[in-house]
């Protein structure tokens, strides 16, 4: 099911088509190799430093007691995401490495990566599903995350599903238009809350 | 001058040609309807309930005073973006709107937004560099950015410039190979430390 953002100037196709649908394909693995792809689109964001502050743990059907262990950290409103062949959970490393000097910019930084991330899956005809509804400190047992380190996203990557496998709510909702604030609410010119206007 | 990146493995056009040089060309403006198209860009990145956390100021040359002002937070390594015709300040809203409750991923999905916005800036055929290094609390003071949101990136945006005009080390810095860490050191299988492997 393709989505498109119903832009108010045209913007690339990749960002446009790019969306969080919810119905994915239970069945269909996504091989590592593809994997791969998209963890090497994150690489080449950019950073702060280019420390690169991003970690990615992956959960694949390699290793289905891991897997498990992520769908076990989903909130129960994102029972749905159980689904998903592969979860990959991102993780900002808080700290700069030439100096462990706090870096500001780690969380952002990982927003860029995962930005990257999704867009070329996006390209390979995957979808993605960012997720804040989970228990980190969980994860960070289960998985061994060091402190220093902050669990930023859960997100769902596979291949779409059929919007009928979707119980009845969230069907709705993934149907629904999707909707943004207009800029004039957030992109200002000069100075704070004076809209910005082409 | 396009520096693709050196992947181990093809990803999308655009995700290998977004770089951050310091050529700009300081005498070739850009339109307001251009920037519009890159603020379109990130206004649909996703983000943890819809939020939409980012603000962007646009400094351009309407104003020219506010764009004095922008230049004047950059700190003495970043002289070389005084010479942009554009900066814009990327902003994180650190709570939530409808119950005012912290936002833990607001900076997170600021850095969504921008990457979908230094892209479309690629694609565009501009350059951006986005820049750590401000006073952020003069950004604040001379900007009336309200408490409970953080100044998080001051961002070049130009068309590109000429190698020649960019002071001896930049030069030097302009040429280099773009680097990045193995995913190996960052994307982990199930596991923290346990090297990823396709």
């Amino acid at each position: 099911m393709e989505k498109p953002a119903p832009t108010t100037t045209p913007i690339h196709a990749l960002l446009a088509r790019r969306w969080s649908p919810r119905a994915v394909d239970p069945d269909r693995p996504v091989k590592p190799e593809t994997l791969q792809v998209l963890l090497e689109a994150s690489r080449w964001a950019p950073s702060c430093f280019n420390e690169q502050p991003w970690r990615y743990l992956v959960f694949d059907g390699r290793n289905a007691s891991a897997l498990e262990a992520a769908r076990s950290c989903l909130v129960d409103g994102n029972a749905w995401a159980k689904k998903s062949p592969v979860l990959l959970l991102s993780v900002a490393r808080e700290s700069f490495t030439h100096n462990n000097k706090p870096n500001r910019h780690a969380q952002h930084d990982v927003g860029l990566a995962s930005e990257n991330l999704v867009l070329q899956a996006t390209e390979l005809g995957l979808m993605t599903h960012q997720m804040a509804g989970f228990d980190a400190a969980r994860a960070r047992e289960l998985f061994n995350i060091p402190e220093g380190f902050t669990p930023m996203a859960m997100i769902v990557v596979g291949y779409p599903g059929k919007l009928e496998d979707l119980p009845e709510p969230l069907r709705e909702r993934e149907k629904a238009p999707r909707t943004r604030k207009p800029a004039s609410e957030w992109a200002f010119a000069g100075k704070w809350d004076v809209a910005f206007m082409p």
